[in-house]
Parts: C-alpha cells; structure tokens; sequence
C-alpha cells in the first residue's frame, strides 16, 4: 500500500478535479502490476495495473489507495474489470469521499466473491486528495495558502521591498505547490507592484495552473503579463459594476471575466462557487496582506503553507502576512490545526488547516 | 565526556556569572569520580569529583567540559589538584574562554606530565557556557530574547488582550529560562498593563532572577508587584532628567535605580554596561514589540528564543514582536544565524542569533 500511495503521490497536480490513484497487485509474494491514475479521462490505476499483470492477475491481490469505481464515468467502472481479471482479495486506503457512491464499489466487489479489507493507510492515502475530497463535497476549489513571511511576520519592507525573503529550496517548492494545483490566485496589487507570470517553473517540465486575479475596480493593465503571456488560462474575478469597456477590451484579449457580486468588492464566496462551476478543484491562493485576509474572514481558506524566513526586517507600515480587522480576544484567534514544521534550507515551513468558528464561517 | 556536560547543564543557571562546569573520572574502564561546580565561590567540578574518588584519582582519566583553572581565585587551582592526586591524563571539551588565561591551565599540567586532549564535544560544551563566554570577553549581559507570538507577528490583539498565545509547556519553558537567567528585563508598558511578578513559577524549587525595569519616565507605581513584592531583587533603568523625588521613593522602597543618559530614552548600550558591572551575566528579555525592537537596532541581543502559537489574531493597530524602524531592504534584513526548530505542545519555538551588520551594531 506504501508503494500505491508513492504510485499515486507522483500524479499529483496532473488529473484535474480526478483523485489521483495508484494500484500494486500482489501475487505469490511478487508485485505483478502496478499502476496510477494519470491524466483525468483516460484509464484507472486498476487498469494500468491490470495491463500489466496480464494473465497473472488472476488470484492476486490488490492494493489500492481508493475504492475501485461502479460507475460508467468517462471510463468503464474498475470494479467490473477486477471482477473479469478474477482478482481474488482487494485491500483499500480510503473509500469514495463522496457519499452518494461510497462502499458501492466494496459491494460490488463483494458480491462477487472477492476479499475486500478498508482502511490501511487511510490518513496518509486520504490527505493525497484532500483536495478532490474537498470539492467533491463542496463544488468549490480546496483553497491552499502560500505565504513566505519574516519573523515579524512582514511579507515586504516598509519601502515594498520582497526580493527575497525566502531562500532557493522555499521558493521551488512554492513552484511544485504550482504545479499541484489546478489554479493560481493573487490580488490586482500584486499584480500592478511585480508584473508576475504565475507560471511553474521548476527545473523538470511541469504543468501551469490557471492564473485568477481578484480585481474588483477592473485595473489589470493590457500589457500585463498574465494577459500578454498565452502559457495559461487567466481568469479575472471582479464585480457588477466593472467598466464594461474595458471587460469588452480583456476579454478581447482571450481573458475571462467573470462577475462576483454587485458590491465594491468582488464576493470571495461567490468567486469559489463560479470558479468550482468551471471544474477547478483545487487554487494556491499567493495574496498580499488584504487577500489572504478577506479570505479568511470568509472562512474560504482550506490549508497554509506559512513559510518563515530567519530574519526581522521592522517598519511598522510594512504590510503582514495577514491584513484584516481581527478578533478583540486572542481565544477567538483562528487556529491551525495538525500543524507540521518542514524546513527548507534555513527557512521554517508551518502547515496546517484552519479551524473556523461559525461566526466566521 | 557526554555524561561531563549532563552534570555540567543540570547546574545551568544557578553558578551565576560563574561558567557551568562537568567533570567525570575513569579508570580501569569504571567511573570513579563525577562532579560539578554548583554555586559560586564553591568547589569547582574537578574537586567535586576528586573528592568522590579518593585514592582512586591516581592514574585515572578526568573528562571536563571547561580547561581546568590554574589561576587562585574564590578557590584555589583545579590543576594543582589534579597534579596533586596524580590523574593521568585529562581530556577537555573547551579551552577557557578568557583569552587573557585560554591554554595557561593545559600548560600547567602538561608540564607536570600529563597528557592533555581538547576539543571533545566542544560545540555542545560551549554552547552551555555561552552566556559566560560572552559576559568574560564584553563585560555586558548576554540577553536572550523571548517572544510569544502568533503566526501574524502580533504579540496581543487589538484591545490588548494576549492571555494566552502559546500554550501551557511553553509557558512553563520560560519559566525554565528565568530560572537560567541572572536578571529579566521588560518595559515599563509591561508593567503597567499587566503588573507581572517576573518571578520562575515552577513545580520544583527555582531561582527568581533579579527584575530590570526599562522606565524612561519613571512611571513604575510604588504599588507595582514588582516594588513590592521582595521575592527578588528589582532595578530600574532610566535617565537622568527623572524626577528626583519619584527616584528617592523608589530606593526608600528598596529598588535599586540605575541613571543611563541624559537623553528622553534609555540609553540601552549604557544600561547594559551598568548591568555588567553589578556582575549580572545573563539576562531574559521579555519584552514588548518597542522594547524588543529598540534592543535589536541597538545590537543588544544576542540569541532569540521565539515562540509562535498556531493562530491568526488580525488587527491592524495590534502590536507587534518587533516594533522600530525597519529597513529600506529585504536584504538588510537582520538574519538569525545557527536556527533551531523545537515544538512545544502545539506551539513551535525558533531559536537562533542574530547576526548585526557593521551599520547596527
């Protein structure tokens, strides 16, 4: 099971809104097929490894990090073909988040004689689709928070200043964080201040998520790069009562802009539901300050990646990590929960996934 | 060696300006001998543990964490002993910091024929001494910082409140790190709002460290617990344009007042140098984001313990764990040098030292 979970931890970021799988089959003591679900709308894990084992699958066993599908979707259900190939015992990490479909695929299985045994590995095969999980039961984007901070939690010097504040080993990491999600969101400011790209760039070929700017007062320049470079798809969320000239003028420039709302703001909410409406899954939200507090006002972030340079930079105007009017008692604080300490380098990574009260959620 | 700087560090903090020291001796492959300096103006480690061995000194090896003094001061001289009992052969992890008397010790006993090896564990055997080796080569205290912060950088929300940011083993950490320190030093604004006791609360019997007020102003009310509490010692730090009055209150109350400069502010470097001269070593700043902030541009610290609780208060106006001006760029930045990662419960505590650039310090 350790292997499948490796098998389908190397898919990650490349099956869209799919789970990424992976398969071993186990037969006699020796490993006769593997596989991993890669690309969404072509073959299954079971399938590849299927393939592979050949006439050797009959009799063998399966490990698979997810319950083997029932449904015609855009392939034929896995169940069948495990059925056919006479696999004799499947051994499975999680069952189907979704709980319109959950354990019909054990049923099936079942009914047909074979073995079935759940749960092995289940926390770490569950956390590799925590996002597809997400959105399965949400319809919105599973919303991951990438932040690089000093130790007095400023994302900038008090002159604006950010290049850099972390080192080579934090910032490609970010683009593998890229690479794994299906979407990219920052704030017109950030945009209007660096002029980025938002695209991967690591040293091995990668895929570019979908670039979305929050841009409620419709000020994206033409001659920005997102809209200029044609390597992604860029989305622009603003609101009803954007100037319609210049929407005419991005979209004629191949951008998409969709409207959040009718207030001064675009509505966050709003903009995750349009945003899971297009099939996004999963967004790496790189805001300043306001965004990613607007955002978590809004109960909308799902987990941070909080990033730690070791260095104090000072300036009490220099913007933080976090912008928004705050709680008046440090108990109503929001707190992270199953936070994890990664270093990269001599930078300190803290992950963890908020925990929202309902007054905020 | 290792069991040598065991006994060495369970003595840390109550030697006072004195250097913790283990001592250990072998012979025929048993220990015979162990022993540690305790308190100032007390037998020194090697004596401790010549004493525990008795005749069995002769011809035995002795681990010690610090060279061996060879110089009469509150005692007499560790190498003459060591001679005296006819050990043969002495293994050392530090030379003496001192450089005035650095190597005068392995002198001595080397040319009374025994065999000298330095340098064993040195990096951890030095580390428990760094406060020592400081105040011997600045005459200043060494000032260990220590901060409780969220992930936001923020010492407190915005009303002010901060109880509690990190949870109960960090809390009781610090208390840990009164004990260790000579003195602590925090603000007048700290006492003001919070009227702290700044004594070591713990479940074993402690040290109280010696309270440094930092009090331009001199604001502190005779009915502070600090004043009035006579659990340890209280100074404080201001200038000489404080009321003479308010200044002959506090000393009839028994408060040690120490004048640092002429201008409005502390002067901290000036501060630091009186704390030297009354033989305090080591000191805890637990200060609030000015204080702290005003120490660091002022190239007074010089190690950093900061704790940061997994929670986002927000707040725009809420204070900081570094308050000062700042600088232009990210690449001026003061770094921390050697960083640490420890989890304390939930919470997560970096450890490092600062490293000042010719500008500032």
């Amino acid at each position: 099971m350790r292997l499948a979970i490796q098998l389908a931890e190397g898919a990650s970021g490349q099956t869209g809104i799919n789970p990424v799988v992976g398969c071993v089959l186990v037969k006699d003591g020796r490993i006769v097929g593997m596989g991993a679900h890669l690309k969404r709308g072509t073959a299954h894990a079971e399938i590849h490894a299927l393939q592979m084992a050949g006439p050797e699958a009959e009799g063998s066993t399966a490990y698979v990090t997810l319950e083997p599908c029932s449904h015609f979707g855009k392939t034929p259900p896995c169940s069948d073909r495990l059925i056919k190939e006479k696999v004799k015992r499947v051994v499975v990490a999680c069952s189907d988040p979704n709980p319109l479909v959950a354990g019909s695929g054990f049923e099936r299985l079942r009914s047909h004689g074979l073995d079935v045994d759940v749960g092995v590995l289940q926390a770490e095969a569950s956390q590799l689709n925590e996002a597809f999980t997400h959105f399965i039961q949400t319809r919105r984007p599973f919303v991951t928070l990438k932040t690089a901070s000093t130790l007095d939690g400023k994302i900038a010097s008090r002159s604006g200043d950010s290049k850099w504040i972390t080192g080579p080993a934090a910032r490609a990491y970010v683009h593998t964080l890229r690479h794994r999600n299906q979407a990219i969101m920052v704030g017109i400011g950030t945009v209007l201040s660096d002029d980025p790209l938002l695209t991967t760039r690591l040293e091995v070929p990668a895929l570019h998520p979908i670039r979305v700017i929050v841009d409620s007062g419709l000020k994206l320049p033409l001659t920005a790069q997102v809209v200029t470079d044609r390597s992604a798809e860029t989305i622009v969320l603003t609101t009803e009562n954007a100037d319609a000239a210049k929407r005419e003028a991005l979209e004629a420039a191949g951008i998409t802009v969709l409207l959040c709302g009718s207030g001064q703001q675009v509505d966050l909410r709003l903009a995750m539901v349009k945003l899971g409406e297009r099939d996004i899954g999963s967004l790496l939200l790189e805001g300043g300050g306001k965004l990613n507090g607007a955002m978590l006002e809004n109960g909308l972030i799902d987990k941070m990646l909080l990033f730690y340079a070791p260095k104090i930079i000072g300036g009490n105007g220099a913007p933080g990590n976090f912008s928004f009017g705050g709680f008046e008692l440090m108990k109503d604080a929001i707190e992270l929960e199953r936070l994890t300490v990664q270093q990269f380098g001599s930078d300190v990574c803290l992950t963890g996934y908020p925990r929202y009260r309902n007054e905020v959620k």
